[in-house]
């Protein structure tokens, strides 16, 4: 429905111009996902800030560590429904989809994260998170020890955080570039497999 | 006066802890400045996450360009006052300053932009920047023809838009980690060489 | 997977304990979706606030006109979702879905209404509409000048303004009764018939 | 005064032309408040509409219940303030001056009515209608707490929200139609009978 | 009916212990207005303050120029009904009523200045005592040649933006000390003389 | 590096021009201060209104009472800070330096007071100056017993309310008139004596 939409309101290189490792970084994820996800085209445009976007997203969310892999998309889902990305939204909330196993909660989080199913424990973290999205220069001891409260560690704590700012970042890539979300995503992780 | 403030609220590691290539980019800006500003051995507490962090902003503040070195730092300086960031604003205005060879600059940009003595193009590249900084969701095709029409290429406006986004992920883990800039740079630049 | 989960904060009462008028309405949209929409549940806590609410609902979205009644849903959405009201944005997101024939419209236009794939006589629509929903205080000639311009007449303005007024109320009840969408609307809408 | 500025931007039928059941309504009102209030005659314009906001308005307000008519007005007025609605804070300004028997504490709860005359109980319910009014979205039951410790009844709750969320629809309306308080309304209730 | 209501948080002293000055000021002032309004006594806890408030004061609402004194207080009626100030909302409402011998004006411009009966050049006149008031950092020359275009001098514009300013500091204390506005205030110009 | 800039966008008069008070108070502060501070200038536009405000600046300035003179300059800083304004943030910063005799406090305090190496008792009392600065319309008495908590006596917390109310209003004039600060003030007390 939407084949020759763009893509990005800047240039987008063709698989053929980009440089060696990046094309193995999509064709890897084309591996995977079966497509290839529209950021990875977009930011092509500059091989050195792909490398350094791809790096850092993968530092926070495969790390191991107190947080799943399905609460760390919800943080990426709430903050950026909060910075009204559609990139963001849709191809992550897809994403949580997979990772949760739960055809609902994406939507949800993404509408009002206060009225999710969710536990108590992922209500604070996302509380957190919104704070550092939101309102970074209030954060305060206060809010470290809440969150602390619900069992999460001061390394949870980083993790948090800093998936928050770094979706801070991609939120406004993806807003200022246009970012067009594969039509894929808006189905992936809605149907019992 | 505040040798004994912590420089991170997380735990900061020795250098001695550090892994080779952090220890060798240590070295190297320890060289070029005289001291290690405090943002390296902060986020040395995530090794993956530094190399990623300093990658990138090496490749948006070091990048060949239609932009000066300072007015580069002019967009962090500005966007980072907005978000209230002490380590950015301090550090940051300090760089400004001397790219600039401005000692009063640094300080106007912080408390105003608006009232900044800068040129109307260097205006406008803010009046972008901060958009991008403070309300992405809502940049639209006026934002860029109104840019474009004082000379910036699309190029350049990735640029703009790049170093907001970034210092958008600066500021925010500055804030959570409470981040403490060094005493050197509040003097940096602002007495004649 | 949420069979047990409140649709109310409020009591619900049984459709057995229901007035006649009540019931004869849930029977007919029942008919129509194949199940009752929570929010005639809910809200027949209040048998008289039942009635005008639906009533008021009817007359603006049943009416004819020179919006359509995809449009309608689109301002129903739009500004649902700045109100983050789980309820509407949901269930009035699978209706739009429908009544449009695109299965992605809704989440573009929930996530942010200005990235999405409407016409710009649509865009001007919701810009109309969010300022009645966020700011009616400011609405002024100018507005009006602005959207006339894109062939709206006075009685297509009076819908958007009044469709938009009423969700103001709506979205308001729903997040106070903390209102749950019925698992049916997350797919309406999704697939191809 | 102003006997020929217009009372609404939209057409305002003549009475001869607008159905008998609106005819008879406004005969009652004008019976009973010796003029009839300019939201009759700017609403008739839509005869549907106008049923369901007065069948609304009835259901809420002079419904029985734990709040007095006062009461249910001080919500009106306040809401009504901060959504910079003239009609509605004119007019039902006056309507609580003559319910309270109290010739200033209308003006109080317009401009500020955290400082007004009230009860701490009262000053509970406009906090929890103010929430309603302008942050529905983030109604905590924490929220319902604090004003049930107040001594309201869930039902209590449920028509404050309701009133909020009612006037956050005819707030929007009145702001965007122009809607002019009739004359009369700015003296009522502030000599002695 | 609130003979009693204290008319300041802070210590309010009796006549017969303030200065001279201030007792010749207030003697002034009650002859004039029939009573004695309750700043001139909340201010008295602070000599010094009290007279270089009121010196101010006159400075700027009895100075000769192209304002209008009526004009001076939509400015002050406007800005403070922003600033949610009962003091200077209800006090200055009747000064503005009597010297625009208009007995609505006060209650129109409080509520919503952009739907009062003015003419368009007070419109921009209150437009840019509101910038003053609420985003004075955002004043730029576009503002000043705006209203500038409807024959306000320089001076004027100075005499504008000083009451907006001069009333920033009145409403800070009259919410901080919660002063009370006299009862007298209400009624005053609503009645033909 | 700025000899040439207007200090104010309004006119300024020569000193020969100014009543003789004037130019009395202006030779005092340049023998104090080696120079003449631009708000001394571009006040003297208006000699009645320069002298109230010289008057209630003293009264509130230099009063004796329990807040040092380095904790006034903090609120000052603070708050002009949150409101933008060039000439207050230099100016008072460098004399914040110099009570302080701290180089670093008053950059601190500009662009995050919550992060700034001051007392907890200096924090409670910057927190309620930034509540009356930025919404003191929602001052209420948990505010009073919170920083009372902190040893601040009734005087103490009027005193902190007027400074902050004073510098709403300087902050708005300096704004307006586009002041600006001397040259000299950047560099004041940054260096050792």
């Amino acid at each position: 429905m939407s084949a020759d939409a763009p893509i990005s309101r800047f240039p987008v290189p063709k698989l053929s111009e980009m440089p060696e490792d990046l094309r193995a970084r999509i064709a890897l994820v084309q591996e995977k996902a079966g497509f290839v996800p529209n950021i990875f085209l977009a930011l092509a445009h500059r091989p050195d800030e792909f490398r350094a976007f791809m790096a850092y997203h993968d530092a926070l969310m495969d790390r191991p560590g107190g947080l799943t892999k399905a609460e760390r998309e919800m943080i990426v889902v709430a903050t950026s429904a909060a910075n009204q990305c559609h990139y963001c939204v849709i191809a992550h909330g897809a994403i949580l989809r997979i990772r949760a196993k739960n055809p609902v909660i994406a939507d949800q989080i993404a509408v009002n994260y206060r009225k999710a199913d969710i536990t108590p424990r992922q209500r604070a973290m996302l509380d957190f998170a919104m704070k550092v999205s939101q309102a970074a220069n209030e954060v305060s001891e206060a809010d470290f020890a809440e969150i602390a409260g619900h069992g999460f560690s001061d390394d949870d704590i980083w993790d948090i955080a800093a998936i928050a700012a770094f979706f801070a970042l991609s939120n406004r890539l993806a807003n200022v570039t246009a970012m067009r979300p594969n039509d894929e995503f808006y189905m992936m992780g809605r149907l019992p497999k």
